[in-house]
Formats: structure tokens, C-alpha cells, sequence
């Protein structure tokens, strides 16, 4: 059988755990990424982290083939450099591959994580059996994720799926990326929360407030919670979201005319709720002349699909 | 040598040739379309032309591998089947391949026109040597061609690469699809003439009146002639097409990480004018902690990209 090493490097913990090719996880484990004593130690944990995954591979008499990292940020994958992580303080320029490569014995791959899950959704999740098809995860910020072919598509610097910064609303709100309008700051768990805040803050009413006055917060689950019960407020600003996602899909699918666009991250523990919700903002928005509009899922591994597709990655080496 | 023949089918005219692999043209004709003679006589007339070059080839000793045909409208590549052309008249889920077929001795390839222009170019013109690259078509409207890896991206159903279709302007203008805000509705050559006499109409002044009044009409050459003397409303005009060009290329940079997009079409006769105005407008819109801008380039190879591409598409047939 051969093996992968899969590892989700994340602001909070790393993720991962030894993958089949088939994309079946054979063992799992998490550590704190612990991401304030900076980069060294992270690189050392990481490569600690893989270093255990192998000698448990050894246990079971096998020897995974390579050790596949998704990171968060902005990269240039042709020398394996993580140009920009804003969930990790102080990586700016890391040599990561050359550097966790003296750390370890296996060759390494590395991926932007959202690109990373969506292969992993593609492989043995949500997109199983499909040829060409978007991600898009939902969480803090908006990430993507392209498979065409059932081949994660990278681009030139490796910097293709960065779908949260296309640009939906000319204008628009502030991204913490520096441009206005994108995806990211309209349509991201975090953006829905905000957008909510900031309509109880200029006096709406809502049953948002009790939240906010306990938790300090809104989150985008509150606001669908809130929508479901039928508050006003919460159903404006979920149908807001929406419809930037639908507007979002849209453009994906006259681009890529895909098998399926999979929604993924917190956001999409909605569930139900938000699918039939982008659903009524597409239908109200495409135009049937130009074909069927996009079949939308729920992705379905969850916090599994980063290492997941990380592994897959280092059978997808080019 | 290997040859095909491609063939162009336009609302205006029927474009063709031989071509070899590398993209060489060895033999090019044109006859006119007269759609209004409907669709049975339309694609006689198809069969008859690629017959013609099919003689041609034979007396060159050599017989062509097959026909690649690049036509107008949304289809549904699998089955042969060209579902709505707007400038042919008449053609509505038109059995075009099958129909082709009994007519001709050699196999035919349908693609989408603006897709097989985007191979030509990338085979032969401004995209040779790249792997990853988007094209842009801008005239009556604004067509995308889509190549990934050096072949062209299909889609599901063939309707990959409606890149006009993309929506820039939420709630914006209403556009021929039935989509509202759509880049072809906003940037297009027909657009941008448009927009200049809505705003003529609405009293603003500008050198482009005479023009109007000349011609009754105002053409996007006449809006990039115009703004490059100094004319504001055309300045205006001019800078508002860029800016909604440039909020498409940055979507297409983040979603492909290319390494480049060719702009082609009529409107890209308006040369490093246009690829200057869209540059401004991406360096004020973009991020660069997205890494590097997208590199813009001109088409090379005018009206044989779609014969040639189309010709392409023969020994690319997947």
C-alpha cells in the first residue's frame, strides 16, 4: 500500500495524518501550531510532527512516499517559498520546502491549503468521481480551490484558487488584502458577522443584540440561526452574503463550466440553508440562455480535507 | 505534413484554411455566410467550403486529418449541438456536428469560436511558448478562450471560457444574455460606443458629436482616437471600459495564476493605448501582497486566430 504524509498547517494547529491514494486516512493526529515562537520553532514542530507520522507508518511495515504540507498564504511554489501568511505572524518570505527539507528525510510537497482541500474534496469527498471542480471554503477569510482534469490546477507561481479576491463589488468594502470589493470582504463567515455587527451597532433591532451583548460578537452562524427564526436583520444581511456568493458562482461558472461548485469552511455548517440560499440568489441572477446554472454541494470531509488533499498533493506531484 | 482545416464560422463570413500542426497556414479563403438563407443552407455551404480545401490539399498531396469548426453561441460540445448563436440567425439547437457530418468525408470538431481563437493565439500568436493563458475577444462582445497546461479548457458541456459573461457590476447593465452587469455589457467595443453616445445624448460635450453626427454611430475606435487627443467625455468613457477590463483580468489572475492574457477583437486595435489604460487601471485596483500583476499582451494573428485555432482544435481533440 503506499502512503502519504498530509499535513494542514493552520494559524491555530497542524493537522495530519498518513492517506492512501485512494484518499483513506489511516491515522490522524493534531498538534498546537503554536505559531508565537516564530518560525523556526514552527518548522521544527512541523518536521518533528512528520518525523512521528513516518516511524507510525514504519510500525504498520510501510514507508510513505512523501511528506505533502498545505499552507495558508501566498507563495512561490517553484522554489517551495511562503511569501505571506497573515494567520501566521512573522512568515514573510520563508524558505519553507528547502528549510523543513534538511528537517526530514522524504521529499516535500507544498500547497496553499484551500487548493489542498478542495483535491482532497475531489479525490475522496464532495467532488468524488468528478472531472472538473470549484472550492470555495468559507471561514475567516474566502479561500479557493480549482481541480480540472481531477488535477489540482497551481498556475504559474502557485498562486492559482485564490477565489476569495476576485473582485465582486467594484468599490466595495475593504479586503485585508489591500484590494476593495473582493469575495473575502463581502461573503466570508467573518465579513457576515461583521456586516451584522455593524448594522445592530447603527440601531437596528434584532434578536442578534441578546447575542452580541453575551458574546461580545456575531458570528455567521448566529446570523443563519437568526435568518432560520425568521429575524429581519439577520435574514438581510444572510441574503447579502448570498447573493455575493451567488454573483461569485456565477462568473465561476461561465468560466470553468464545472460538474459542481462545493462549498466548504464554517460557513458551511449552515448547510442546507446556505445552498438553497446561493441557489435562490443565482437563479435570480444568471441567465438560462447561457446553459444550466452550477450544481452546488456541501463539502463533506471537514477539518479532514486539508491533510487529506495535502497527501493527495504528493501523489499529484508534477 | 499533417494538415487540418479550420473553419471560422462568423455571422458576416465563413473563414478557412489548411493549417499544420505548428499552426502554419498554408492555404487561406473567405466566402460570406448569408445566414439569412437559413441553417440547412448555411451548413451546405460549410460542407462545400471544406470540400473545396480538402481538393486543395489533395493537390498538394496531402489529405487533412479532419475539420475543426470555431462557431458563435452556447453549445453542448458532446453531442455536437450549437444551442444559440445570436449573430446567426435561426439557430437554435441546431444538430450542427451530426448534420456536418453526412455532408463531409473527414471527421469535424465543433468548439466555441472565441475558445478556438485562444488556441490559435497560444499555438502561434501572442501566447506561444506559455502553458497557462486567457484570452480576452473584445468586439460586438466580449468572447474568453481559456488554455491550461498549452490545451484548451472545455468544460463539462463546452460552455468553459464565457468570460464576457462574468459579472462586474452587481445590479449594472442590462446585457444581450439576460444577465445584468456582465463584462460584455460593460466593456465590450459595441459597449464603450454606447456609453459614449448615452453620454452625448444626455448633453455632455465632446469632439465625438461631429463624429456622431457623420456617422450616426460612435465606434470604440472612435472613443480611444478620440481620448488620446485630449477629449475628456471620451477620456472618461475610455477609463470606465479599462477599469471594468481590469477588474476581469484581476479575477482571472487570482483564479488562474496565468502567465498572461491576451486582449483581442477590434478593440484591441487600439493597441498599447488599451493595454496601457487596462495596466493603470490593475496597478490602482490590485493588491500586490497578491504577488505580481497579470501580464497583458496583444493579439498577434487578427482574423485567422479562429480558422487557425479551429484547425487546432482537430489535433487537440481530447
Amino acid at each position: 500500500m503506499t502512503l502519504a504524509i498530509g499535513i494542514d498547517l493552520g494559524g491555530t494547529a497542524i493537522k495530519g495524518g498518513l492517506v492512501d491514494e485512494s484518499g483513506e486516512v489511516l491515522h490522524r493526529t493534531s498538534i498546537a501550531t503554536n505559531a508565537v515562537e516564530g518560525v523556526d520553532a514552527v518548522i521544527n514542530r512541523i518536521a518533528d510532527f512528520a518525523n512521528t507520522l513516518s516511524d507510525h507508518a514504519a510500525s504498520r511495515h510501510s514507508r510513505p512516499v512523501g511528506i505533502g504540507v498545505g499552507a495558508p498564504g501566498t507563495m512561490r511554489l517553484p522554489e517551495g517559498v511562503i511569501l505571506s501568511a497573515p494567520n501566521l505572524p512573522g512568515w514573510s518570505h520563508v524558505e519553507f520546502v528547502p528549510r523543513l527539507k534538511r528537517l526530514v528525510t522524504l521529499p516535500v510537497v507544498l500547497n496553499n491549503d484551500a487548493n489542498a482541500a478542495a483535491l482532497g474534496e475531489s479525490v475522496c469527498g464532495a467532488g468524488r468521481g468528478v472531472r472538473d471542480m470549484l472550492m470555495l471554503t468559507l471561514g475567516t477569510g474566502v479561500g479557493g480551490g480549482i481541480i480540472i482534469g481531477g488535477r489540482l490546477l497551481r498556475g504559474e507561481r502557485g498562486n492559482a484558487g485564490e477565489l476569495g479576491h476576485i473582485i465582486v463589488q467594484p468599490g466595495g468594502l475593504p479586503c485585508n488584502c489591500g484590494q476593495a470589493g473582493c469575495l473575502e470582504a463581502h461573503a466570508s463567515a467573518s465579513a457576515t458577522g461583521r456586516l451584522a455587527m455593524q448594522r445592530l451597532a447603527a440601531g437596528e433591532c434584532s434578536t442578534l443584540q441578546s447575542i452580541l451583548d453575551r458574546n461580545g460578537h456575531v458570528t455567521s452562524a448566529d446570523v443563519a440561526a437568526a435568518a432560520q427564526s425568521g429575524d429581519s436583520l439577520a435574514a438581510s444581511v444572510w441574503s447579502e452574503t448570498c447573493r455575493y456568493l451567488a454573483i461569485a458562482c456565477i462568473g465561476l461558472r461561465h468560466t470553468f463550466d464545472p460538474q459542481c461548485i462545493v462549498l466548504a469552511g464554517g460557513m458551511s455548517e449552515a448547510g442546507d440553508f446556505l445552498i438553497s440560499g446561493v441557489n435562490d440568489a443565482i437563479h435570480a441572477l444568471i441567465s438560462p440562455r447561457l446553459g444550466p446554472p452550477p450544481e452546488l454541494r456541501l463539502a463533506q470531509l471537514g477539518n479532514d480535507a486539508g491533510f487529506v488533499g495535502a497527501a493527495m498533493t504528493v501523489f499529484q506531484k508534477e
